[in-house]
């Protein structure tokens, strides 16, 4: 079986071609522009290939509720021509085959359940802390969605005490995002995050803004693994000094044996790397085919 | 059919007899004191009653999971006899009959989502605020569990301004818990909640807190109702605060009909009132009956 998969990013497509043993047959990227302008050359790397499903994991806001008369659609962004754009059925146009829709993080959460870091796992959650900071929530085997999907970037956090940074969130100022993303390291530090060095400050203090909206998960959903991705966790200290402070925060409540032992292989990377969003598109348009 | 359902809480124990139509035809309760002396009055009622199934909605923390050799146990309590008491067991050799089993939250989130204020739908958390905080999680049709069960009245929470309260969490200090609970509001305030008058700036310091959180679980989760129980919301101002505050702290972000225009029927008070637990109880047992 071949399946169609697109990992559409705000700022890049990646589409791929893949089988159900999620493997990655091709793949081909490019700058998201206009919806048709972009979608045609998705179209055109799929034209022909003989793929019997796609899923696509979107940037969003996106309406997946099945009853909606905008489902498929996204629904609010300030991307030019996006806003209202009908994705599911202009693919669909193109290739009336079953399609899998879902949000890019759960697609990656979806991917790491189906064959990385939670393989086999009934629950995990997936971040990815980059130019914004999305979540993925998988539980009880299922990919967790209700009025409309997580958006588990934009809970509030307490304060750094040592932080006066007034946060980059235009609509909750210091949330999660508002701290702890990209853009928020940048204008509180004025340097990329990327050359702060690797004893700066700016870490211990992004460690303690992931570590509280993580523990708050881990009490709340008591996922059977924690995966972080994205461009910010590209600085290899940040994992060990988010595991330290996710401990100290929970301070030996959650008496399970895969926290209280087992940190360094419960809060992880993705085991797909940077492949994850793609191979869950994938895993969406294989759950697509059979249902 | 009749189903017993035991709702255990952690100091009164609510015995009945219900049917498939959350119907419950007789009751009892009395205090939660060591085990087998409770589990043998719980017996006694159900002695003679032709039983096909029951249901346990447990006081925790207590093992949820089917291949841990503790499934069905509590876990950790500072109560004479339950620490590592198995519940299931127990009961099972006085009927052995299918024991569904799970948390008293998760037992009355399930309960509101098969008859009460969430009826119908497939997501929706239940809080109960009294001697302590607990959440229970439904969602995708399936309640929530992973390591453990949620024990989601432990998340960390931002400081009131005015709130020089050091918190009452043996674990965690100033978690929501700690902040919110019963036991927090008569430390803080020197009397009890419910002596304490309706236009008292206890109430909005309250409703601060539990609005956070429960920001923070829609934003994670976007359930399709809030149901707030226990003996906390009983004062009546508590809920049309928690609203305002949760909409001033979402900012309009959930562009959901539900939050932006519905919230009062949104974050409700249980539908099957005092009663949640209860017929939670039975709902578990007719679970278990047609697996």
């Amino acid at each position: 079986m071949r399946i169609g998969a697109i990992e559409a990013g705000g700022t890049k497509f990646i589409c791929g071609i893949g089988n159900e043993k999620g493997e990655i047959l091709e793949r081909i990227s490019f700058p998201t522009e206009a919806p048709e302008k972009t979608l045609e050359q998705a179209a055109a790397f799929f034209r022909g290939q003989g793929i019997e499903a796609m899923g696509i994991g979107s940037f969003g806001p996106i309406d997946l509720d099945c009853s909606s008369p905008s489902y498929g659609c996204v629904t609010t962004t300030p991307k030019p021509g996006w806003a209202g754009f009908d994705f599911v059925k202009y693919m669909k146009n193109f290739y009336p085959v079953p399609i899998g829709f879902d949000t890019d993080v759960n697609a990656a959460v979806f991917g790491e359940a189906k064959w990385g870091a939670a393989q086999g796992m009934e629950s995990c959650v997936y971040y990815t802390i980059g130019t914004g900071v999305g979540v993925g929530v998988y539980a009880e085997g299922k990919l967790i969605h209700g009025l409309v999907h997580p958006e588990g970037g934009h809970v509030l956090t307490r304060r750094h005490p040592e932080d006066s940074f007034p946060g980059s969130c235009p609509y909750h100022g210091d949330c999660l995002e508002g701290m702890a993303s990209g853009p928020a390291i940048e204008r509180r530090w004025g340097v990329q995050g990327n050359n702060l060095p690797e004893d700066h400050p700016a870490w211990e203090m992004e460690a303690y803004y992931l570590a509280q909206a993580i523990s708050g998960v881990i009490l709340l959903l008591s996922p059977k693994k924690v995966i972080l991705g994205g461009g910010v966790m590209q600085q290899k200290r940040l994992i060990p000094l988010i595991r330290k402070e996710v401990a100290q925060t929970l301070n030996g409540y959650v008496a399970s044996r895969a926290i209280l032992n087992g940190m360094d292989s419960y809060i992880v990377r993705p085991g797909l790397g940077d492949n994850a969003g793609l191979c869950g598109a994938l895993a969406l348009g294989i759950d697509a085919a059979s249902i």
